[in-house]
């Protein structure tokens, strides 16, 4: 065009009206908001820590949600938090523990935020070679006499809710049954046991995911299932959503919603190789999570309803969005992005409880990326090699998603770029900028510095 | 392992003795930074600001350079910026604006930072679909008195140099010789004509980059090359690293250091299907730059020599590292990775700057993801689907890198995901958090908010 708009920046500044055939203008920043970050920067210490672990979700997975569930110009719940920043996620080697593993799996990485060390893939809160026990960030927080929750999608025993609560030299040895890959570890040569075991004996005050067979394998040396193990310790044990409604305050609770991995919120048809359905693009079908199961929100509102109490040291939770990460495996779009919302909706109860107790540090990062990207459409010329996907998105617009780091039919694999964390609360301000995973136990650890059961009640939550 | 690590937690906050069996701990950010965020929010305006625009610079390539140049815990300049975010970039459809294309280009998305307007892809700074010029922040920049640079690897009648200083219905209507798809464009029937016309046109100080073959084009209308256009208008004009010696200051200056884009830093081999090279992982030749091609960082020293005054208004300087992206395009890691070097050291040069001068507003970001993902290494087994390369890193260890939107020797795709974007100095608390790509452009304006030639000598910077 030959004449320049005569607008002034003072108009564009405002925003809105130069835009109106766009209707898909973006949530336009257009004020200062300078003053509202500087306020978001709190330090000193945090009576709760609530940390979301979103698992694979990497910034392309995120953005694939943000397209499909509000448009491209639309804010999640996790959007909203106001310090931001990125992680490195490297493992180490267990032949060589100087030399990187540039792909993490979900245990070398959770050991990394849960014990503030490197190690390698597959471990669980044991050091790399040396298969040594490194504490870990809940088990300090108990030691400091906060209650401790530690909720997911997946088997209760799988990697990320392991970290926190177990040591072991592989992540395989999720029930008694599972040792074969950790005789070190049985209790019959001494050892702490199986995942499932430790989870018990650390008596978490609130345990909620999948995974039941785990905690039902016979025989343990002394006879005793895990479950059997858990009421012996105390614990009330649920097995459904309705469940929920029964547990008693005050008591710890194991709930296990599924043999395995927890159902997916929703589901669809798999990626394809090209051209898949590139002329039919799909539509998610919302509705795939069974009515027995909860939903990550629901058991979400009901750990922070158990662990808040009005006197005392605070807690420590952990929420894994397991899903991301295992439907990225399987290519699954339509349910990869529904785990991703599912677990929104979690951070969302998070957020409502932080910003109602300001004493609450809240974190949601993840622990490595994943394969889905977003791609333009394809064509006969121009396609991914491997597979692809298109849906139909809140925007009413196409999206397509390449899976394709592995073929078809095998899983797909766990990048090694840094990811996104963010954060609100007391210490948030330390996710700014690059930090490593390791660094997020350190600030997880200094939030919760000089908690002791005797804590002034003058930084209570209520 | 049975016992558990008797470590305090100020041990393990202390770091390095519990870990001195790993040499590659990583940068431990043991410290709390809480107050080092807070220093670095500072509100107000800018007497200066230069954005650095990684083409194709997602955190994937951002963390394959680190992994590459400086190890897995090593920091880039650009790691060291205190305020950091993502953002989203999609672009909207030409047939509809109010429908977005989740996959943008350079040239849309160039025309949302510099004018805070979606456009569709292709677009050089004007309307999807109504072909209305919308206006850029370099020529605020100039309305206000402020000097302007712009400068690529690229050709720089490329779209991320073009989108500032020119506006045309195709990118690739570079030189009056290319107007075929710009007829409305054309001088014949009144229009601005082809970006290299226009980038002269509009007397931006300093334009260093590729692209001589678009300015030496003939014939235009009146029977100028651009070139010819260019002395008319008062610049000297450069073709070598060895000029930059013989610049002139006060005098508008045009370098054009190759025909087409700029030769890239360093070379390697391209990724190929599996196996490819990975019994064989490469190290990159890191000396591909020709003598005569002076380095994004030396073209970046000399703007800034140029465009810093004593007094009066500050300046506006655009500094791409083009390459990144058109090496992701050609799956090449070695040359990508050198590429993003290159442009790290370039934006170490606007570091120092920024900190000798507070008043000026350093951004750093992207224009889209691309991608290069970094995948385990490949076996037999599991491998991507498209393309592979294994590199030897600065931590001795193999990074395999895969190349898989689209077939073996086609143009790998820009994908969707939201980039990063970190800044330093006022208005950079704008970055953190989640925004959009347009809201970068009213960030930046902001900066420069009131700023008129007769500003107080007060905030200027020396």
């Amino acid at each position: 065009m030959r004449v320049f708009r005569t607008i002034s920046a003072t108009a564009i500044f405002a925003g809105g009206a130069l835009v109106a055939h766009m209707t898909i203008a973006p949530l336009a920043q257009s004020g200062d908001r300078t003053e509202a970050v500087r306020q978001a920067i709190v330090g000193g210490t945090a009576r709760n820590v609530i940390l979301f672990l979103g698992d694979g979700m990497g910034d392309s997975e995120i953005t694939a949600a943000r397209n499909y569930s509000v448009g491209a110009a639309g804010r999640m719940a996790m959007d909203s938090l106001p310090l931001s920043g990125e992680y490195t996620t490297f493992a180490v080697q267990e032949i060589d523990p100087s030399l990187p593993d540039y792909v993490t799996d979900s245990a070398a990485s959770g050991t990394g935020w849960a014990t503030g060390h490197k190690t390698s893939n597959g471990r669980i809160s044991t050091t790399a070679r040396t298969d040594e026990d490194l504490k870990t960030i809940l088990e300090i927080a108990q030691e400091r006499g906060m209650r401790t929750g530690n909720v997911t999608t997946a088997e209760l025993t799988d990697a990320t809710p392991a970290v926190l609560a177990s040591h072991v030299a592989s992540r395989t040895c999720q029930g008694p049954g599972d040792m074969k890959d950790c005789p070190q570890d049985k209790k019959s040569v001494g050892g702490p046991g199986s995942i499932a075991e430790q989870l018990i004996a650390h008596n978490v005050d609130v345990l909620m995911g999948g995974g039941a067979q785990r905690f039902e394998q016979q025989p343990m040396e002394d006879g005793r299932t895990p479950i059997q193990e858990a009421l012996k310790h105390g614990y009330q044990i649920i097995g459904s959503r309705s469940g929920l409604d029964l547990v008693q305050p005050g008591r710890k609770l194991l709930g296990l919603f599924a043999a395995g991995n927890m159902t997916t919120e929703w589901i669809g048809q798999e990626a394809l190789p090209y051209p898949g359905n590139v002329t039919r693009p799909q539509v998610c079908n919302e509705d795939n999570r069974p009515a027995g199961q909860p939903s990550l929100a629901e058991m979400t509102a009901k750990s922070l309803e158990l662990l808040d109490r009005p006197t005392g040291a605070g807690f420590f939770l952990q929420v894994e969005g397991a899903s991301i990460d295992k439907q990225d495996h399987a290519a699954n779009p339509c349910a990869q992005i529904g785990e991703t919302i599912a677990f929104d909706r979690a951070i969302n109860i998070g957020i409502d409880f932080a910003k109602a107790h300001p004493n609450t540090l809240l974190i949601v990062t993840a622990d490595h990326g994943h394969t889905s990207q977003i791609v333009p459409v394809p064509t006969d010329a121009d396609h991914p090699a491997g597979l692809v996907s298109v849906l139909l998105t809140h925007d009413r617009a196409p999206m397509a998603m390449s899976y394709s780091t592995n073929s078809f039919h095998r899983s797909m694999e766990h990048t090694g770029t840094e990811v996104r964390i963010a954060a609100m609360g007391p210490q948030a301000a330390n996710v700014v900028g690059i930090t490593d995973q390791t660094d997020l136990f350190r600030v997880m650890l200094r939030a919760i510095e000089g908690t002791r059961e005797t804590r002034p009640t003058e930084r209570q939550g209520r």
